[in-house]
C-alpha cells in the first residue's frame, strides 16, 4: 500500500484512533498510509461515512508527500466499543475532548483491555499523561504524542512523558513516529502548552499588539513574518539562526554584543489583551483581508506553500 | 546585466552604498544584480579588494535567485569624498556605524550634495529617520529601508518613514524595493525594533525559557520550530494562520474558542534574563551541538536551505 511502510518495525500492524475528528482522521490518514490497519472507535452514528470523507479530503497532500492511498478503505475498520477497539492494538492514539475527568474514566476503562505491548499515546494539547493516567494502575506505556495541525502534513510531534512513563515507550514512541515520517522531538517537562504552542503564543501576543496599536496591519504583519523570519525560522530554528547571527564567534559572540540589546527590547515588548477594542479591530481587518477568501480556498493555498516548503527542504 | 533590471524605473540609474561592512556589501551586490550603477562611500584604506572579496562571496547565492553577476564590476565605482560619492546618485543606501551624533552630522554633511530627486534610505535597525535626520534642513526623501539579514537574500525590506518624510518618497521606496525583487512593507510607526525584530525578541525570550529550564534542549527547540511553526509561518503568517485555525469560522470563530486559552498561556509565559548561569548553559549547549560544525559550513547549508525555500515559494 506504500512504500514507506518498511520503516515500520514488523511486529506494528494494527492501530487504533479513539476519536476522529479533524486530527483523529489525519493521524489515520497517514496511519493508514504508513501500510497499517487502522480502527476508528468514536460514537457518532456517522462516522464512517464521516471518515472516508475526511480522509479522502486529505489524500492530495498525502499523494504529494509520495504515498500511494489507493485502496485505502480496505484497511479501515470501525468499532464503538472500545474494549473490543483497543484489544489487537499495537498503537493507540486517542483524540478525544479536552476534558480532565473525561480522559481519566476514558484511559481506566480500557486499560485491562490492552495488549502488554501496546503504546497508548494521547494528541492532547493541554492534558499531561501524568494528570490523564490517574486512575490507571499502570501507566508505563501511556504518553502524549502531541502532533501540530494537520498531522499528516505537519512534522512535529512533540513527545512528552509523564511521571510515570518508562523510557522503553519514550523510545519506541520516538521510533514509530520516525517510522511513519514525522519528526517527533522529546520535551523533557510536562510544561503548559509544550513547546511549540507557547513560542507561537509569544510570537502571536506581540503580533497582537503591533497591530493594536497601530504599527502596522494585519496583513502587513503576516507578510513580514512570512518574507523574512518565517522564512529563517523554515531553514534554522532561533538558536541556530542567533549562532550564525554571531558570524566566526558564534553565539557567545552574539550574546555578548546583542545580547543587552535583545533583553532591553524584551523590556519593551507589549501586553495585550483580547478585550473588546482589540476584538473588534482584529475582526475588522481580517474582514477587510483574508475573510474575503473562501475558507476552502485560503487553506489549499497554505497547505500546497506547505508542502512546496517540505519538499525543498526533504521533510 | 540581468534579466530584472527592467523592472527598475529607467531614470534610476546610480546608487551610493555609504558604510560597505556585510549589510552594505550585500546591498551592493544586489544592486551590482538589478544593474545599477553602485559607488561605494567607506573610509577603509582596503575597501576596493574587500568589496569585491565580499561581492564575490554572495554571488552563488544570487546566481540561485536568477541573477547574472558576470562582470560585476564594471559597474562598481569607490569614492571616498561623501560630497562627490552622493552627488549622482538617485538611491543612497547608508549602512554607517548605529550612533545618533554620527549618523545625525553625516545626513546634515552631504544634503546640499544631493540630487534633488535622491532618495535617502538609512538600513539602520535602531535609529529611526527622525532622530538621525535632526540636523537635516530638508528630510523629506529621507527614510528608513531596514533590510532583514542578508539583504540580497531575505525578502522582507521595512520602510519606516520620518515624521518629516514626504508620502511620494514612500511611494517611491515602496517601488524601487519591489523593482530590484524585494518585499518591501510599510511601517507606520517609528517602534523600537520596527516588526520582524520584535516578533524575533518575542519567541527568542521564550526561546531562553524553555531551554534554561529544562524544558527541551537548544538543539530540539530550533528542530521544533523548523518542523512546525517556522515552516507554518514561511507560508501564512500567524494572523492568517490562525483565521485558517478557526476553520469555516474563521478569525471571529478562533478568537470566541482559543482566544481565553491562548491569553492564559500569555500570562505564563516566561521572564528570562541573560545572566551568568543563563549564558553558561547556553554556550555549553551550543559547544555540545552547532559549534561544532565550522561557521562557513553551517552558514552555506542555511543557506541553501533558505534559498530552496524561496524558490518554491517563487520569493
Amino acid at each position: 500500500m506504500t512504500k514507506l511502510s518498511s520503516k515500520l518495525d514488523p511486529q506494528i500492524k494494527n492501530a487504533t484512533i479513539i476519536g476522529a475528528g479533524a486530527i483523529g482522521l489525519s493521524w489515520t490518514a497517514l496511519f493508514l498510509a504508513n501500510g497499517l490497519k487502522v480502527t476508528i472507535n468514536d460514537p457518532r452514528p456517522d462516522i464512517e461515512q464521516t471518515a472516508i470523507t475526511g480522509i479522502k479530503e486529505v489524500i492530495p497532500g498525502l499523494n504529494s508527500l509520495g504515498y500511494d492511498m489507493e485502496n485505502f478503505a480496505n484497511n479501515l475498520y470501525f468499532e464503538k466499543d472500545v474494549h473490543k477497539a483497543v484489544a489487537t492494538a499495537d498503537i493507540i492514539q486517542e483524540n478525544g475532548p479536552e476534558n480532565v475527568a473525561f480522559k481519566q474514566d476514558l484511559f481506566a476503562s480500557f486499560e485491562d483491555y490492552l495488549k502488554p505491548t501496546a503504546l497508548v499515546l494521547s494528541s492532547s494539547s493541554g492534558i499531561p499523561s501524568t494528570i490523564f493516567t490517574a486512575k490507571m494502575k499502570n501507566a508505563g506505556r501511556v504518553l502524549l504524542g502531541h502532533p501540530f495541525n494537520p498531522p499528516h502534513l505537519i512534522p512535529l510531534v512533540e513527545v512528552v512523558p509523564g511521571e510515570r512513563t518508562s523510557k522503553e515507550a519514550v523510545e519506541e514512541t520516538l521510533k514509530f513516529y520516525t517510522a511513519i515520517g514525522k519528526s517527533p522531538i522529546l520535551i523533557e517537562k510536562e510544561i503548559t502548552g509544550f513547546v511549540a504552542n507557547r513560542l507561537q503564543a509569544a510570537l502571536f501576543r506581540e503580533s497582537v499588539y503591533l497591530v493594536s496599536t497601530g504599527v502596522v496591519s494585519m496583513e502587513n504583519l503576516d507578510k513580514i513574518v512570512s518574507s523574512s523570519i518565517g522564512l529563517r525560522w523554515a531553514a534554522a530554528g532561533p538558536f541556530k539562526t542567533f549562532t550564525l547571527g554571531g558570524g566566526p564567534g558564534g553565539l557567545p559572540h552574539f550574546l555578548q554584543h546583542l545580547g543587552p540589546g535583545l533583553e532591553s527590547l524584551w523590556k519593551i515588548l507589549g501586553d495585550p489583551h483580547f478585550d473588546q477594542p482589540t476584538v473588534d479591530l482584529l475582526i475588522k481587518q481580517v474582514n477587510e483581508s483574508y475573510a474575503k477568501t473562501p475558507y476552502e480556498e485560503l487553506t489549499k493555498e497554505r497547505d500546497e506553500q506547505q508542502l512546496a516548503i517540505m519538499k525543498s527542504l526533504n521533510k
